[in-house]
């Protein structure tokens, strides 16, 4: 069990390109998209997972992660979860204790770029990088598992 | 991954008692009950897993079992699973080649016994045990997912 705490913002423009590294390529998809219970199947390049996540109550919730093996995660990407599943690259930008992770979405969910940022505690202060936008910890709309349902290319502009 | 395949019925009368030996008690909870994925948790004395299945085609299913820490099936069971969760004892009767498993429901599905049994494949001949009665393999109230939606205690007569 663990107790997450993370913001998680919009990012603009091109600047952190030159900053990232690259770390991993996910495809992902839900068997549960219900906000009190979402179950996530994750496949990196050789290893997967199942997540299991509790609802998010002000920027903390409860995170259960099993490792499985990577052919059954196919299986169960392929056969069993939400269509289309979730493409996307994974970067990372170190900034001095902390990490921001950055998801740039292929796919169904293209264009869409977020940044992600963990932290030791709920009212951590955070100086923001000048590549990062908006602030959308709190909208619904930018879960993983809300995308599984509604891809990123389908919404209104 | 593994294809389940099995047939389910209801128990008639007392009979079964002397025949049967009791394996287990558990106690499990459903993160989807969405019949094309089910995520089940289900805690043992000592001993807890995460499955998942798939839809049930002619009695046939994807099954996809992993063992968890008990600690934390307890925590998924008590907070993030649909409640109330489904308590039943395991009993198993063998006959020949193949094994009954006969779950006695407590709690919310309190008076509700299903046999099932696991079959080499799905035309496999079958004798019927004389407490065995209607056949439900194909019925989804007898799901265990449905039953976490809609506990027996509360159907109606």
């Amino acid at each position: 069990m663990g107790i997450e705490i993370e913001r998680k913002f919009l990012v603009t423009g091109e600047q952190w390109r030159s900053l990232a590294t690259s770390v991993a390529e996910f495809a992902q998809g839900y068997l549960s998209t219900v906000p009190e219970r979402t179950v996530r199947v994750r496949l990196a390049a050789e290893e997967a997972w199942i997540t299991i996540k509790g609802k998010a109550r002000g920027g903390q919730r409860r995170e259960y992660e099993y490792a499985i093996p990577v052919t059954e995660a196919r299986e169960l990407l392929e056969e069993l979860c939400l269509q289309p599943i979730i493409q996307k690259n994974r970067y990372r930008i170190p900034v001095g204790d902390l990490c921001w992770e950055i998801d740039e979405f292929a796919g169904a969910c293209r264009g869409l770029i977020l940044a992600e940022i963990e932290l030791p505690r709920a009212d951590y202060p955070l100086t923001l990088p000048p590549w990062v936008g908006p602030e959308v910890t709190d909208d619904p709309r930018y879960t993983n598992a809300y995308l599984a349902e509604h891809p990123y290319q389908e919404w209104s502009p």
